[in-house]
């Protein structure tokens, strides 16, 4: 982390033009209240501006129409995308076993490995399974028979796939989540709950992340399904035979029960509770929180227990609000009633 | 799974009769949508009839008094139930470690397994601690000192069963689930929360099925307890001292706070949150993302954030979607009051 | 656990004084209705008086100013901290790997090990890991590079603390718990979700306890901070850059979304959501199952969904809980403005 590096370089990595000194030595990246001297920060939106007048930081990426501000700028498209790559720079390499089979490592006779594939210490991977080339898998990971993971994925310690799921290329599983294990499925015969095999699979497309803690359950037929470039938090559970669409983001603590449909660009905010056989059309949001237990089209942004369109929301929330008010208006119309009858009555 | 069979065959298993051809061969069992014509379907549901106009199934699983369908059937008593002998059949082999101790494994001296128990790689058992026959410990399973367990338990990879649990026969642990960890027990002194020691610890009845990722904490004193035959989803919390009855099913993500008593074929929808000492009579249901504060007697249909009965929510509800139209009467009667009271005057 | 004490003896591990019978032989403690005659129980507070008259207790724990009890009786300042050293002494001993490096476990020849630290099987330390004295990795655990842990730490059975992570001294984490997982954050550029490194730290002060199945996420940059003292139950999920102050409770299945900031001694109820970038200020208190999306003073009580104050909470409750009867009124008005008018018409 000793490395730094000029203003003008930084701007050459962002595709952007210095205003200030292009000289000034940049040796790290950090937010803006709390990057130093020797720091680079970001305007992630406007309204963090003001905070710039406080900022010790010796650098700022900004809005190619940002006015003037108190340290040299980078001007750019998109500061908060342009960030990236300055992070890619300063970041501390990510540590991963190296490639090849630890000595620890049980792997299978019939297991395919591709090339540069690093197995790390106490991994355990079936019979039969394929793992594709560039593929990290860490400590004490458990790759299940007949499964398939793509080329440059990682598996973090303590990661369970079971048998026959199939894992695209580039995907990304966070520590101790669990693939694969069988849907919860019973029938009530006699008085007792008796268990459905689950014969079905996981079937996980290119480019998903899924956090740390989460389940995500086989299909009671056919597959479960996570699509394409789908982001996933931590401690999120996908039951069997739901279908979530590519390009969606569940935030920490989501759980989608069996056969849902989520479409394309679906997002759900944190904690949100998505009923089983639901379906959300593409782009459909949900508020932290919510519990959803219809469908909705696509577009709808959906909020509370249970879920409504967020208009009608917002329309019974102020209501709720004002019924002290209400509650007031009718306590004073029943007096002024009551003298009018008797009025009335004499 | 290249295997087929006759409808005849397939009818022996579930003790059904075949309508159309008992030729037909049938090589797999799927959902009305997705199976082909070499496989076989079932009516879950008589409001599922009209789907099978649709469906390119081979054959299909229906009660016996249903009409003409567009493919073979097999009249049975409950189909739904029916078909688990198909999947049965039908299912691929689980996979699992052979009989006997994987080298890698670490069995303490002490600790005594029964016949044809498994053990798989990097299993750790712990001193004294007892397996019953058959019982599958799948890699990376840590089983503490003094714990035992019963015969034909499955513990998935990455379950942790620390020291003195009590696991009674044919229970299931699915992947990276904990039991007995210390209850959450503190008391404030001077400032700082101490601990409260959790000398107890879990007793899981026999067939009991618990998910992936879930917490059962041991007890503070005597035990945690979870009833025969009682299913648990994935993700779910069982604090210290919870005595949860025979036969209940826990959805995914809910939580049990501590020394909480469900009683017998308790069902909680996903998310549902059980307060500390709250009892729950046999039968009670909650919806899912409902939060229960209070006791509830038996049969009781519970719901709501705080949950209320069933019937009190339906009135409430109603009453909130009315808000609107209520404050609009509110409006419009002020007006007519304003101009009985001006006459009134005059 | 055949060892007995006397009363006498008990009586001077809590600095109490005995009424009744010094010589009654004590070998347990249990709670009022599970104690048996050789066991002591608690007054864990007044309103258990009434259930020592059905206790088959031995003896009871009482506030010194404590009316005639059944049993004998030891009178001590607060029953419920007594009670902690006499668990302690009845306490079965807790199982863990001996000092030294169990030899399966697999450490980096740089890592630096501090006197009597307890490795158990299968664990794994990266590069230039430092564990403090007396630590102890249980079965499974994780280290990654570069990554401190104090001394007198305990981390139970699959845990995994990952890269650059810092844990103060006397940090227990319990069973498959991940510390330093990525924080959740992408940028949508071009269609698609792309991955900003999170190139910072997670650091756990001192007398931290986290529960099992818990995911801390390493920071964007910068450090995830958990306070001194701070005590978090199962399944909670702390996102990147959040802070958490010390002497916070945190109950099971919480989830802080990023950057949010608790102050010191905030207590949390089971599934509480706090969104991101919330403050909540010393002391605040946020009930059960309710989602918090904006800051809330020191001290405040919050409530509900969204979280208000507890006063604005119990009064919209009680409003709601009112309603029938307010439309009740409504009707009743509109019958007799009807009537006035009819009257004021003619």
């Amino acid at each position: 982390m000793s490395t730094s590096f000029t203003l003008a370089q930084v701007a050459a990595w962002v595709d952007g033009t210095v205003r200030g000194s292009a000289d000034t030595r940049i040796a790290g990246v950090s937010g803006i209240e709390d990057a130093g001297p020797d720091e680079i920060t970001w305007l992630a939106d406007a309204s963090y501006f003001p905070r710039l007048s406080k900022s010790r930081a010796g650098a700022v990426l900004v809005p190619s129409d940002c006015g003037p501000t108190p340290m040299s700028a980078i001007l750019c498209k998109r500061p908060s995308v342009a960030v990236i790559a300055v992070f890619e720079r300063f970041a501390p390499p990510v540590p991963s076993p190296p490639p090849g089979v630890h000595p620890t490592a049980c792997v299978a006779e019939s297991a395919r490995l591709g090339k540069d594939v690093a197995v790390g210490p106490h991994v355990v991977i079936g019979e039969r399974a394929i793992i594709g080339e560039r593929t990290i898998l860490d400590a004490n990971v458990f790759v299940g028979d007949d499964t398939t993971i793509g080329a440059d994925c990682r598996l973090w310690p303590g990661v369970v796939v079971r048998e026959r799921c199939e894992l695209g290329d580039r995907v990304i599983l966070h520590a101790n989540t669990t693939i694969g294990a069988d849907g919860f499925g019973y029938e009530f015969v006699d008085g007792r709950h008796v268990k459905i095999p689950q014969i079905g699979t996981v079937i996980i497309e290119a480019d998903v992340e899924i956090g740390s803690g989460c389940s995500v359950d086989r299909a009671k037929f056919g597959a479960t399904r996570i699509g394409a470039g789908t982001k996933i938090d931590n401690l999120v559970q996908v039951a069997h035979n739901v279908r979530i669409g590519p390009g969606c983001i569940l935030i920490s603590q989501c759980g989608i029960a069996g056969s849902a449909r989520l479409g394309r660009g679906v997002v759900l905010g944190g904690k949100v509770g998505i009923g089983d056989h639901v379906e959300l059309g593409n782009g459909v949001q949900v508020a932290a929180c919510s519990c959803v237990s219809k469908n909705f089209p696509a577009g709808t942004r959906a909020v509370g227990l249970p879920a409504v369109d967020h208009e009608t929301w917002i329309r019974e929330r102020s209501k709720i609000r004002r019924l002290p008010q209400m509650a007031e208006q009718l306590k004073d119309l029943t007096r002024r009633v009551d003298r009018l009858e008797s009025t009335a009555d004499h």
